[in-house]
């Protein structure tokens, strides 16, 4: 298994060329856009990694995965989907029309900023700071840290030009899908974005998916499995923004990415995936770390569809 | 002609019950549904009134046009049309999503909220309070009072409940139409709406904006004929919420409504009107002046289409 | 006022140079675009005109009018305006979305092609001959015109290119607010689109609704005031596509244009007056029609704005 | 296996009452709501069957899955997906205004209306005849039928009942995504939907596709693998209508349903399953058909999500 890893990474090392890091904030244009991480966390325990696979960066949209996980343990599926629907969409991540225009009234699923930013807004504790600190509890214990480091200049920077962002948090209040402070739940956000993971973190918390819910590590059921099944099928719809269909075809496992070069990939009672390829294509996923997923579905025939 | 005000005015206040008071917000639901206050201001100086014309409400919508005209005498025409258009639109007036579609990418006119927003956000001055009282001058100036006040139960109010205006807001931030801070520009935008004004006051105006742009009281020219021909053009097209085209078709002037229930219209070269009835039709426009306008229109041949 | 229109035209005509001629189907191209012709109907029954003011045209959009006019005298007002709304909007022409997200369910006016296509499924007769004669006769009484040619290669060329104009109308028939067949529905809206009119028709047009519905060559009442109402209130705010809001800043009457180079515009109780000019600008309205719409405005204080 | 099927026949057949049959054309409305059939086609080549499973029903959406396979074998990836996108979308299956407003200016993927009439116009022949008598020829030759018979009645019922598929169809010419007549195209579009297909014929259409275009019986491969990825990834997101979302939770498998009642779906390297369950729930949907697959998936742990 190492050295099929090891294999991979070769071949798909050399995309790192084709992509460019995130420039939107100045902290995420520093990477490194030549690096390549991998890590797979397998059914019996073992991990298998290469490249920078320790190397730590922000989970931004990963996150929405992290935190939709977290939210159906404290608030279970009714309260969640009431809120926010399970439905793919065709519109960009950061749409705000289909709120005006669709008769639901409700961002279509937890993976674009809309229902990413009510999911936050679900998380339980009195302030910001309680909030955001059961959330990286809920992660040490997942991914066997000690503790979650949150990146600071990340998190300023977003936090400060977040027009966009902020409009939208507006607008669900107006809709009246966020309880408390908006200006609350968009810290909390913000801050989720700019968790500091792994490669193999990553892989680790795909593994709990791929078992159902199952963490090996902990010896216990942290989701029910069908609250898993629902976050895999949300991966499998709309995890690759815009390249969802494409990625559906080539790689055919559920997936989630982030700007900060991160995918994070299951495959039901096989594996976790976890890969960091901060240089990114033109619909903001990790050009090696696509390259490296395709290879690795047809080497191990991960595909499931 | 104070005859046919009074007869007008007896006919029209039998449709104050057919009205609601405005009730979002509790301060405007204290208003008396029953009243009714009409004034004209003619070309020759003269001011005919009956009713309760001296009565002071907020202008809310209204004050899209008082700050476009002032903003427009600071501003000049290129800079405030660079950031809103001049064309109707089909959408309410609290409408976001066109901003996200339109190829134009800006508002499509000052007088929904969205293009409100951007006006207001071009008012001279280094603070919320100082932009204000600068543009309180300029209508003190106009109306002839001492200074203008304020409602600050209805400000406060406003502010307290403007999820929907922030999110527009901080969209337009988005889109770089607003340069300062979004929340200064609301507040300024929070306090134009609660201006206290009388139905005199209105007519007063609004025989300014029908001697494109000549004030008679102060003998000066206030708008070059351009922008007020704007204005007017403006409130034509969507100067009645929903109901613009209909009131263009019953009484074919420019006018202006806000749910404070006022009304301002203008005649060209012959006359304003002012009109407070805070009794509300279903779009927001008062049931008593919308009669009360109507029955002049017809009685002194107003109608300019 | 002879004198007034040859040195507005002089001025005017150098205008044409800025334009170009439709060229979407091969028959407008081949207009002459240096070509300017005005004529103007006044109330006392007289018709001044300059340039090529006899020469015919398609009047294209503005049989948007003239078929409005028409439906509205053999169905009333309440029968077309269940089908159709009053209010402007901000969408292109030949816009369908509307149709499908507005909660109204039917188009925004007469005067996108939805809208008019609606107007045409109005017009009485068994065939879509007879349709279209009546029609015609209509407009020859009116005009004062023995019979009213229809350009054949026009009206054909626009038939077998109408791809959007078809989905329109098929969308029409699944909304049902087209009752026969939609392809004869069609072919009555392309029929009247071919109409051939000079400018002296067109100023005589106006005039009838500058006098709010009478015709003074006929002596009697075509329209009842308030049709006539209607259709300038739309005209002022709908009249002259992209260009409706500009126009009323600039010229500041009702008016309709065409890509066949017409404009139709109206003064209340003074005159009707018709442009022929077929270089148009990027909106579809004619150059020296504008100029001299404008020209005329401001020499004869037209505006009534 | 026989086994597994007949007890989950039994307890799914109790839901055909929770269901309706579709009734917009009267001649869907005469099948028996009360029945319910299952096929199962695996990869041994072995046929499992229990109820109506031999039972002749229309596959309407269903076609798009058999016209996107049939296309893909003559016209390769490229050239359809030049016309069409891979990616879901949230908006209904007949929406027209993704076509007007999207950057793209394609239908979103071929299991909405549009792309499926995008995809029509691609099959090969000179006239709609034989463009449908080639279509039925793959067919037959993948279910194993001597010939493949179209409902006349439900055929011809579509046809003229059509206005909005026509609407869409012609939207289609004129962003030049059908070549052809827009009649013809819609024409081969209402056959399509009218093929008659059985549990079992959908069975072994979908072990072609789990088994990546390799059809067993003729010992062929019918696609490569790469398309049949593409037909299973696009089934996966948008294949179970608004419900494509709860079903990938509730199943989590490839699925595609038709309002003539049936489900085709596909287990990758494992089988096809065949449904026949005209009693639809309000989304379009065989309810007892969704309850079977929910237990089959269940009893066989088919899920791959």
């Amino acid at each position: 298994m190492q050295n099929i890893l090891d294999q991979v990474y070769e071949q798909a090392v050399q995309y790192t060329r084709f992509g460019k890091v995130a420039d939107y904030i100045p902290a995420l244009s520093l990477c490194d856009g030549s690096q390549l991480g991998l890590a797979m966390a397998t059914k019996d325990g073992q991990i298998f990694s290469v490249g920078q696979a320790e190397q730590r960066f922000t989970v931004q949209s990963i996150s929405k995965v992290l935190s939709l996980a977290y939210v159906l343990t404290v608030s279970g599926e009714d309260e969640v989907f009431a809120r926010v629907g399970k439905e793919p969409t065709g519109d960009p991540f950061n749409s705000i029309i289909r709120l005006e225009t669709s008769a639901r009234r409700k961002p279509f699923n937890p993976f674009i900023n809309a229902g990413a930013i009510v999911v936050s807004g679900l998380m339980p504790g009195a302030t910001p700071n309680e909030r955001i600190e059961r959330f990286c509890h809920f992660l040490a214990d997942l991914v066997g840290q000690d503790n979650i480091v949150i990146d600071a200049t990340v998190y300023q920077s977003e936090k400060a030009t977040a027009a966009r962002n902020r409009a939208i948090a507006w607008f669900l209040k107006e809709l009246q899908l966020i309880d408390g402070e908006v200006e609350d739940t968009l810290d909390v956000y913000f801050r989720q974005c700019a968790v500091l993971f792994s490669a193999v973190d990553l892989a680790k918390f795909g593994l709990m998916l791929a078992l159902d819910g199952w963490d090996p590590c902990q010896k216990r059921q942290i989701l029910i499995p069908r609250q898993a099944r629902i976050i895999k099928s949300l991966m499998t719809t709309c995890g690759m923004y815009d390249g969802s269909g494409e990625f559906a075809v080539e790689v055919g496992i559920p997936a989630k990415s982030g700007v900060g070069g991160g995918i994070m990939a299951t495959v039901r009672d096989r594996m976790g995936l976890g890969v960091y390829g901060p240089a990114l294509d033109e619909r903001g996923n990790s050009t090696a770390g696509l390259e490296a997923l395709r290879r690795l579905s047809n080497a191990l025939d991960l595909r499931v569809l």
